[in-house]
């Protein structure tokens, strides 16, 4: 195997511009999930990889629909007695306001330095065009020492609404020994990182009505809850003093760290300047007791996403607002149930909400929280190609960010996910001017040739 | 003097067809003050007044340019004896978003019943078509028995930015007896009212500023003081358990009602239902031990006129927000002063802003609250022009809304205002759908014919 090794290094070293190219192609489509306009972009970019799948000579290539985006499937098995591996992967982006903040066309990818500029380029377009491309550089070079299947997914960004129930359906097609999900990043160029942790989500609209339509503040300044001074104070009490969520029983089911993990997460290389570094603010904030890698990674939080209420224009409108709107989310941990977390919130609002305004909460997500286990053939073999690739051995990490379908494959196929991809902490993901550190991107396609390879290997 | 008030109310009976093309000009100029887009309709307005005093026959009409918007000025002088008066209006109105709840067009005024809706068919074009045309059916049958001069400005709904200015440097040009100011409404349509106390006004924008941009809520949530929810801990900070407000020193110079005064409030035809009704709302809320007419009329509150931050659209979005803003204005009463409550508010936000996030506060309007002697002879001759009309005594009211103007001309001019205007209740100010009563529009020409005649006969 060490010629495939060199002979698949090589095919990857010197088509570095060809996989540029194909990226470029995927990051010019708007497959933006949230906005139901860009539906026709969604399609497109699930054609355009289930085209990717056919050239690399995949089976059964097909598109699922959903009621929304369609799932990709593909397949190339029949390496009897090796394992099988199923790579997991989203097209769908978030969406790019506010747009007047970035510096290029969001769906223009720019090359600027060693950097790629657009949305979807770190999360997670360029992840899953890296294990496309290491695939590619096997099958070139004498082929795939695996079984494997692909599943994309075009509904990450809006919570995979519709994911569970396919893989609830489709356990045979997705049989596995376990999964791969580059839907990740690094905690620093330098520092390979596999992530085992994660955190879920819980996800809500608050609307709170107060009266019937906007009214002057001087007429009736004074006797009415004026739902955005409403709203403000619910917002307000979900924290205490110690920067820790009041909403009842939301620590009930959070697992505590050990001894052992809070050790090993305390040598990780991420220290509070890291964090005053990547979020440009003077003081960091959270839960007291916690170290700031605890409380992005093993600890639950609750963030208001967005505000909207009454006159937001230029100048002054003397209004009170009939309406106030907060979206409101929750990170999880285990074993929090986001199910339990809607109920507490109900429950804090029922409590809390006095009885001169009304309100209505909607469901916008929810997903659990997952640890995975971290001594399997798969994380091993991962190790082991990102030592060879950054000459380090990769830190495990939790992360702070979901990705539900580590849960759900846990839950129905009964499998692991090697979950390792390669952003960077600076990439803006979610934000203007989403990047990929491009030298990082190639040696995450090198990194995973090795990872396919070492899998043969170590059987 | 006899055959004059009948034949001028005559005229303005046969007229009303007439003065009602007159009032619907006016209402199709989008002259709102608080877009600088709309500057140019903001001078058609002007000039639109200049014309009809002009025809009139008004004497020294002329725009006086500001930095905003011009002021329009006019006057017929010559009575020698007889008292002159200052009549106030403005011509600029409010914006009309949320425009997608009109039912129709802001600036298309259509008659639906009784009513006419249209941007400032109340406040306050409507009102200051009645003092034109109660003008114009006394020229057309004798001629005016006072002395008049005109003062429009288009600037009101933004804070009066340049008036205060204007008269300062204009005494002499306004000196009259005492002022009339029709921006104010009735209790009822069938309760003339005399509005002798007016709110003032403190108008922030207050920024709070987190992240350098926009972060993932996985990756960040539990590190940085969200901004959306400072924010939201600070607005909430503004209130007390009983409603009132708690920047530092806000209640020192309220002036408290004296027992005559509660008394004769407690008297007015306006209870809780009255608010329950006009608001919509299922239960009252305001500062503990006060009527709602004495919290409207006679307390001060601290409202928010808008909220924006983060992700507003459809769905979803994990996005801690770089930024959050709110719209945050006060209405005082005397002697409260709008300079000091922006200091109360500095020393609020020092005090209590936590040092994880910045915050930026502009003050975008500012101006006192006033109270009108209510035993002059301006007040005496609208007092029985109003119970000739309506068949009633008026209702002497605390208005919770602002007109600075007022205040200026005490201390600038030495005139006390007569403040009387035809709006009602339910004419939607400030929001959708504004109207204005037509048969009340009517009686009001008729009142401020009265109005004049009886201050040439009370001479």
């Amino acid at each position: 195997m060490v010629d495939q090794r060199e002979n698949a290094l090589r095919y990857a070293s010197s088509n570095k511009e060809n996989f540029l190219r194909t990226y470029q192609e995927i990051l010019l489509i708007p497959s933006i999930s949230t906005d139901k306009l860009h539906l026709p972009d969604i399609q497109r970019a699930a054609e355009w990889l289930a085209k990717q799948l056919h050239a690399l000579g995949m089976q059964k290539v097909q598109l699922f629909p959903t009621s929304q985006s369609p799932i990709v499937y593909g397949e190339m098995l029949g390496m009897s007695g090796a394992p099988t591996v199923l790579i997991y992967g989203h097209y769908d982006v978030q969406p790019v306001d506010p747009l007047e903040l970035w510096q290029t066309g969001p769906f223009e990818p720019t090359v600027v330095g060693e950097d790629i500029y657009a949305r979807g380029a770190s999360d997670m377009k360029g992840q899953a065009v890296i294990t496309l491309k290491a695939v590619e550089s096997l099958l070139q070079t004498g082929g795939l020492p695996v079984n494997i299947k692909w599943l994309f997914e075009g509904e990450e960004e809006v919570g995979s609404p519709n994911l569970e129930a396919f893989i609830a359906a489709h356990t045979d097609l997705l049989a596995c020994d376990f999964a791969v999900n580059p839907d990740s990043g690094m905690i620093g160029k330098e520092y390979p990182t596999i992530t085992y942790g994660l955190r879920g989500l819980a996800y809500f609209e608050l609307r709170v009505h107060g009266p019937a339509h906007d009214l002057h503040s001087g007429g009736y300044g004074g006797v009415v809850h004026n739902p955005a001074n409403a709203l403000a104070e619910l917002i307000a009490g979900m924290h205490d003093d110690n920067g820790r969520v009041t909403l009842p029983g939301f620590y009930d089911r959070v697992r505590e760290l050990s001894q052992e993990e809070h050790a090993e997460l305390s040598r990780l290389p991420i220290d509070e300047r890291h964090f005053l570094e990547q979020t440009g603010v003077s003081h960091l904030y959270g839960e007291s007791g916690f170290t700031p890698i605890e409380r992005t990674g093993a600890r639950p939080t609750l963030d208001v996403n967005g505000l909207l209420s009454g006159f937001t224009g230029e100048g002054s409108k003397t209004v009170i607002p009939a309406w106030a709107m907060a979206k409101l989310s929750m990170r999880l941990v285990p074993d929090q149930d986001h199910r339990e977390v809607h109920q507490q919130l109900i429950q804090y609002l029922e409590e809390h909400a006095p009885k001169d305004i009304h309100w209505e909460l909607k469901t916008l997500a929810g997903n659990p929280a997952s640890i995975s286990q971290r001594k399997t053939p798969g994380v091993r073999a991962m190790a082991k190609a990102l030592e060879t690739v950054w000459g380090r051995q990769p830190y495990f990490k939790r992360e702070g960010g979901s990705i539900p379908v580590v849960g759900d494959m846990q839950r129905l196929l009964g499998v692991e996910s090697v979950i390792c991809g390669f952003g960077l902490p600076d990439d803006n993901v979610h934000a203007p001017n989403e990047k990929q550190n491009l030298p990082t991107w190639y040696r995450g396609i090198e990194a995973y040739i090795h990872f396919f390879l070492n899998l043969s290997n170590g059987r």
